[in-house]
């Protein structure tokens, strides 16, 4: 089983760069790009859809028999319990402007667990990459949740989402920087995850996010040693969760801010 | 004049791109890097004060007489009227924790008005550059800020200082988020400076910024025909100046919320 993960995530870590590489042709051809709202502050390019595709085409032929989620185009249900969850662009608003700063987020899910994650940020040349129970790494090298305890050690990446309040953001970050915290936002929650595995960040809050956007992150997170906020396996793929993830020191300080911010019990 | 801003411009270009490579030997080896704090969430690396005494240096060697203001060691006061004022790395809190958006920050001053302006990001290899009446550029090609006047249709770059009040910044989100905007932090001013002369952001607003930190960028803003909110010449290279800088269109806005959330009129 072991043997069958690792093909996957060297799988999903080629395919990622390779996505990466199609990205970065429309993200430099930007004038040629067509752009189309989907909703308040929601874009969506052709670079998306087709890079989107070109990872389903890679995965129909590699496990025809998988399960597919993506963020552009309907789900293919599967018959191995296996399912990728793709957000092909990360940071969609960052790249249709040319903002660098967005990535490719593959995670592979088993029974609703997150087995094999993936996200690659095209502009820098990073992948970060991980396997349930295997370490998490970039560009091969292993990576750390931050060992932090207090706020003013660092940053705290934030997303806003469309599906709750605004308002939450704005308590949650001044309620950050009462405590000498400071925030970082830099609208790809995928990478900001990323980011906080590798305790760039002491960690990432967003209080929902769909399940392409955060399964991979979460993973690493909890791969480098951080805590995250668990997931309900049964809805994770299909509703998303609220994500909260971090160094495992920081974490209770995290989870209490959000309990207060975003005005309800935290669910476990 | 003109001829010498020009070799002016030609030479900080090439310094921005040779210190950032000099920045990039550090980063590349973040486990060796000193790491002192100069206060609450202000960092400093033996890689800022190497890369500032390169560009000192090189300075020195090629216009003598000019002053030299930067952020990591004492000022050289000049006799030609010219200053060059540099950032050897914004985003030092991003660049100590390795995260890869920050940026080597290199303006020239003359009485106080900026005459070139150069933001060169290492992790992207993007340089942009600006001088005084001739427009602005990314990697040779022509920016210009946004043409938005809605804070719906972009996302609005936020700086923390901490020479202003931290609740200030919070209010200033909320006001955003409440007239359908975004904001976003990468923990790089200049950069966010940058990516707003491109057109990337709507703008960018902190209210306090070291000269070192904004000069650059907001000539860029000016030169790819957005709008700034005039720095005092007299008092901006030696105090800084609060920063409203964006499209033309959404200026007008950008400056309603800053009076109302930092809760004082902005000055002329």
């Amino acid at each position: 089983m072991t043997d069958d993960l690792d093909q996957r995530m060297h799988f999903a870590i080629d395919l990622a760069r390779r996505a990466g590489e199609l990205g970065l042709k429309y993200f430099r051809d930007l004038d040629n790009l067509t752009i189309e709202s989907k909703g308040h502050q929601d874009l969506v390019s052709d670079g998306d859809r087709e890079v989107e595709l070109f990872i389903r085409a890679a995965i129909a032929e590699a496990y025809p028999a998988d399960g597919i989620v993506g963020e552009e185009h309907a789900p293919v249900t599967g018959k191995t319990g296996h399912v990728w969850v793709i957000d092909p662009i990360d940071g969609t608003a960052n790249f249709v402007r040319g903002i660098p700063a967005w990535c490719v987020a593959i995670a592979c899910a088993r029974n609703g667990e997150t087995v094999v994650g993936v996200i690659h940020e095209p502009s820098t040349g990073e992948t970060f990459h991980g396997r349930l129970g295997g370490g998490a790494f970039v560009n091969g090298r292993p990576i750390k949740a931050s060992g932090a305890s207090a706020l003013s050690e660092g940053s705290v990446g934030t997303g806003l989402s469309n599906r709750a309040d605004t308002e939450h953001v704005a308590v949650l970050i001044s309620m950050i920087m009462a405590e000498g915290g400071v925030f970082f936002r830099n609208a790809s929650g995928a990478l900001m995850l990323a980011y906080a595995a590798a305790g760039r960040l002491l960690g990432y809050i967003e209080e929902h996010m769909n399940a392409w956007d955060c399964l991979a992150g979460m993973l690493l997170v909890e791969e480098a040693g951080g805590t995250v906020l668990k997931a309900d396996p049964k809805t994770v793929v299909s509703q998303g969760t609220q994500v909260i993830a971090g160094g495992s020191s920081i974490f209770p300080k995290l989870r209490m801010l959000c309990a207060e911010a975003f005005g309800n019990a935290v669910s476990t």
